[in-house]
């Protein structure tokens, strides 16, 4: 018989949101009596999508009924959406053969690990998002668990003492360096002078960069960078992965890009560029038309006035979140320009404390330790929800005093 | 600086299509004046989606502006249509965690490739669809280029002198392979005899089989089997891959499922499903839900007549090209129960008569060889296109004759 991949085993249990789900079901199954459960757990978006998006996924649906709208495969995604996507987020620096449209963030990366494959090391920040470990371990690029990291993986801890940057001269060469900024979890933002420093280290030390900017229009302070090819050099050491998900309620409807610059070489000098297109062309047939239509109406100028609208109303549940901590002494980062509050519970441990706001409040939460060892202690909160839901958690935050 | 991923460097260059449009690009940049060249290469849906179906898609996209409409991530699929695939396909027989919706066959192809990883031995029809081989390759399954074929992938000659069914007896022990039924691109469509001969060597051997259903749905000869589960042993080696391509026209939409047994096990004992179900939530996201939406309408009792419609209609396109190339003495399989023709031209290279049917019709076909060393001297005719075209292509081929 067939023989287990050696990288699937490698993989410890429990993907960490199936294993949170997997407890709250176990704790409502045991509690049948108990206060509704509020999530503030999973990242997952709950309004529902703006009148002018919405308006362009019904049409985009509506146009594969005629003849003259009609469309099949269009792998690497609409020449329009490409365009317009290089105009408004990069000032049309990029042409449209360096913008990908894919089905979101996270299939891109297990793509972009593909891509790379087992030879590469990986650096990630500490915590961070799983999929970036995860999906390394996957390809063979990471090996076995050691107690609190994988083999093979650099873990650069982001904590309260570097202000959540992290001192990149653990770096190794040749490196592939995932950074998420806005973070996720720890909601922290770098400066421009830190990715310049990022950028610098990458370029010194032979590394590409995989920056995933998710989270980027929930930046408000405007001096800090929304892209990575805000930075000088970045352009030679650097791709981008974006998402409609937050922004625009898409976390079901799927759709994003990558932006992967003709500059990017590999080495021996051949283009990143063309094996990424290569890679995709073979294992991948495109993102939904019909999400690429609600994509092509977010970014028109009424799209965009509603995705600021959606990101200032879950950075206003954000705001309520981060008081409510404060109201009972417990101190976070994070919230102000990102969707994600880290909050630090000191000298505990995070699936202890997501267990006892599990059970005093009736909230979810996610324990900052699935994050990476550098999360224990801490716990990450949502702002994707209800603005009910959420102030009904602020309320029942307060039981966490006592 | 970062080196090439090895198995990227292994990959012939140019993808088969991409390499098609390539060559047609310059066709039709050196003969500016030339007839409009029809395209009967790629296998690209070409009618609208249907009434039923496309409200179901309208419907999909609207709900996602109301409170009560709104979803978000759903990784595994709607529970809903797993059930509805389960009843519709497979008499209920799996259940609902048995059935992964995905955004179609080629990217479940991919994910599976890497679920199996480097160490597994890959066997193909020969021709076959390239993204066995090609993902074979990109996770390191299949290694150097060797004339004509891939280090470590054992091509099953499928030739008129087998009609298109292949010796079995070369297939390695613990082998995966990749079975296609009805063909691409020979449209052949395996008996249940030898089906039951694939599954029983299957067993026999320890392999597992992929088994690609993704043409199913153009089967009209009751007495064959739509899918690899209507074999007994099936469930202990096989995976099946569908897809709502081509039956509902969504080849631009992507909506397609897999079907992971929980009798599937590995050497070891452990779950092959429940790898599968890790291996998706790590570097997958899910389908849109506009799709699925349209999937469960696509399943009902219109949608179900719908989909009929439309492959009898690819299937008169079928009709009328085998027809066309009889009557010019070109002899071919497929085409009565699949969307392929495979036209044979004796003792002639591939790409030699793709360029002369290109030249002399201004018709876009595939050339065999494309598909593997086997397919050398054919050529594949897709029967997706419009009416007009595909009778104005048939006028045409009669200037093959000369």
């Amino acid at each position: 018989m067939i023989v287990r991949n050696p990288n699937i085993a490698n993989l410890k249990a429990g993907y960490l949101f199936p294993e949170i789900s997997r407890r709250c079901r176990e704790f409502a199954a045991t509690h049948p009596s108990a206060v509704r459960i509020i999530s503030l757990g999973i990242g997952d978006t709950t309004e529902p999508i703006s009148l002018h998006i919405c308006d362009g996924l019904i049409n985009g649906a509506r146009r594969l009924g005629s003849i003259g709208g009609y469309s099949g495969y269009q792998d690497e995604g609409l020449l329009e959406l490409r365009e317009k996507i290089s105009e408004v987020f990069y000032e049309s620096k990029f042409g449209a053969d360096e913008i990908f449209i894919s089905d979101g963030a996270k299939c891109d990366i297990g793509r972009l690990q593909m891509l790379f494959g087992a030879g590469i090391e990986a650096v990630v920040q500490d915590p961070s998002y799983p999929v970036y470990v995860d999906g390394s371990v996957l390809t063979g690029a990471a090996g076995a668990w050691q107690g609190n990291g994988y083999h093979g993986v650099s873990y650069l801890p982001c904590i309260a003492e570097n202000d959540y940057f992290p001192d990149l001269s653990p770096i190794p060469e040749n490196s592939l360096i995932y950074f998420c900024s806005p973070n996720n979890p720890t909601g922290a933002v770098s400066t421009r002078e830190q990715l310049l420093k990022l950028v610098k280290t990458a370029l010194g030390k032979g590394c590409i960069i995989i920056f995933d900017a998710a989270y980027s229009e929930f930046i408000r302070d405007t001096s800090l960078p929304k892209s990575i090819f805000e930075i000088e050099g970045a352009e030679q050491c650097a791709i981008e992965i974006q998402s409609f998900s937050k922004p625009a309620g898409f976390t079901g409807v799927r759709l994003g890009w990558s932006v992967v610059p003709k500059t990017l070489k590999y080495a021996e000098g051949e283009s990143i560029n063309a094996d990424w297109a290569r890679l995709c062309g073979t294992i991948f047939n495109g993102a939904s038309n019909i999400a690429q239509a609600g994509a092509l109406a977010a970014l028109d100028p009424d799209g965009l006035k509603e995705m600021r609208r959606l990101t200032d109303f879950y950075l206003g549940n954000a705001y309520r979140i981060k008081n409510a901590l404060q109201n009972i002494g417990v101190s976070s980062v994070g919230g102000g320009d990102s969707p994600y509050i880290w909050a630090q519970f000191p000298g505990r441990d995070s699936w202890d404390v997501f267990t006892e706001i599990l059970e005093k409040c009736r909230i979810v939460t996610t324990p900052g330790v699935g994050f990476g060892p550098s999360g224990q202690s801490f716990i990450r909160f949502s702002s994707f929800g209800r603005r009910a839901d959420v102030e009904e958690a602020c309320m029942r935050l307060r039981d966490l005093r006592n």
